[in-house]
């Protein structure tokens, strides 16, 4: 939620005149996105998205989050498009960081979800699941299991000074999940970070999809199970199974789902529980006080993750028969 | 530079049904503005800014605040107009602050001021003031030497930490400018704050003033006093007497300065750059570490300060005879 990088002026003119959108008419900070850069940038075309990738993103990685974003958009899914410059280029450098200049979306990110919002949410999930068929990049989730014993190793001397017995109760949860994880379901390209911040409404309506820099080539229904955590539980952190069978039900509507993977559903989402658990335990620990950047409870995830072991079958997900 | 207060979808949607503007169709943070929160808000009729105002605007100053930017923009000036809703009203209350929706004013504010802007400034400066003729309202400006003496007793114990030597230097500037003060200059409404973050520009002209949380009523000449410490040094804190020629040339070409006006600026940018000192100062040593604010160094001012404090004439600021 910050402006990490100024740009002059002068810098976004000569920047803007790569594209073919006309004269910088304004230029607003936006404060959204703790990865990136954002701003709104508005020309004689129109409003776009001006975003300046900083250092959490790997520049390497961006070539695939941008080409993803434009096979989507070509795919139907309502997604930001990156623009191409006149040099053909979509990708470019401003003030010293890889800077890309995308389509505005319409819609508010809802800050309170409610039921209304989830039938749609697994529809989209569904619609991206299907639209990224013959993507032919890929990327490595460096937040599965290799990624998360990494986060435990850096988390191991400290977690206990977030919740006593807490590291030893990581290890043992990741050591099990490695051992159960499946490689066998159906994958792609999912989305990885699908929390309401990252999709727009138009009423109940959802209107776009937005920050694809988590996307990685990974098993569609792990990408259910981040939703499931992201979008069905309550603020005091209880289930809500109405919500949950909302979203699977408008998910099947767009994709059908395998046996297999609605076998696998407790486990993924235990797994997804756990990744946002380490990722937010390691910010915890390591964000310094003065950062601009505002510490979520890493113990909310544990909350969710005991939910999660306790399931006995995916039926408890309010999956329809 | 944050949201202070996030609004829901449904509150917004409520908000904006009092006004005569649409439906919501977007809805951005904005990362400017340390005061208040504030949203690009994009709606069937257009762009506007919503505003919530937080604590540090003092609620029985909105009136005034909210009226005067309705006052300027009828008078020519480009500044943001207020919308008034079905029932009248401009300010009316969201998630339980004070909230107003007012025009998007398009331009880019200068990251790195430079000398082509300052003719602008000064002209659009003295459109300020000529504009401010008949606005009935009044507002003490708190922050003229009533409120230097009360920063003064905050600071005190704790501003040589900053700087060895500083408060007993401060303590006798403020009794030199107390004493020497001037009040019978030409007055009315004056900006208060018309740094560069504040002024929009396209190209080098002026496309709009904006955030008009400090004006208040005082000396059109301590005005052109502030615009010199904010517009005419620079980053090494040397003072630009080429910008301060277009800049007091652009404010003649549309309001005259008297003689005694002329006279006064030395000591008035004397007093301007203990303003700034001062509330800086308090801001540092105040702001808690974690605060989502950047601080900014105070001695900035203590220099500039200085440099006023050792002309001898107006003629050294570069002004025309």
């Amino acid at each position: 939620m910050a402006v990490y990088t100024e740009v002059s002026d002068e810098d976004v003119a000569a920047f803007v005149a790569e594209y073919d959108i006309g004269r910088v008419l304004a230029l607003k900070g936006i404060a959204e996105g703790v990865e990136n850069t954002n701003y709104l940038l508005v020309t004689e075309a129109g409003q776009f998205i001006l975003t300046l990738y900083e250092k959490r993103v790997q520049a390497e990685d961006l070539p695939f989050f941008l080409s993803l974003m434009e096979h989507l958009s070509q795919g139907g899914l309502a997604c930001p498009l990156p623009l191409h410059g006149r040099d053909g280029r979509a990708l470019r450098e401003l003030r010293g960081r890889p800077a890309a200049v995308v389509t505005f979306l319409r819609g508010l990110s809802p800050r309170k979800p409610h039921v209304g919002h989830c039938a749609g949410v697994g529809q989209v999930l569904a619609q991206l699941h299907r639209a990224g068929d013959g993507f032919t990049l890929s990327r490595t989730n460096d937040l599965s299991v290799a990624g998360w014993r990494d986060l435990l190793d850096k988390t191991a001397d400290r977690a206990d000074s977030v919740r006593p017995g807490l590291a030893e109760a990581l290890s043992a949860e990741v050591e099990h999940l490695a051992r159960e994880w499946p490689d066998t379901l159906s994958s792609g390209v999912i989305h990885a970070d699908l929390f309401p911040d990252n999709v727009l409404f138009e009423g109940d309506r959802v209107s776009g999809v937005i920050d694809f820099y988590f996307a990685c080539t990974d098993a569609f229904a792990y990408d259910l199970a981040i939703c499931l955590n992201a979008w069905c539980f309550e603020a005091d952190r209880q289930f809500n199974v109405t919500k949950a069978r909302q979203l699977l039900r408008g998910y099947r509507q767009v994709r059908p789902l395998p046996a297999a993977e609605i076998a696998a559903l407790p486990l993924l989402a235990r797994g997804a529980a756990l990744r946002f658990l380490l990722t937010r335990l390691y910010d915890w620990l390591y964000t310094p006080p003065d950062a601009f950047v505002r510490r979520k409870d890493p113990l909310e995830y544990w909350d969710k993750l005991r939910f999660h072991r306790a399931v006995a079958s995916s039926g408890e997900y309010g999956l329809d028969p």
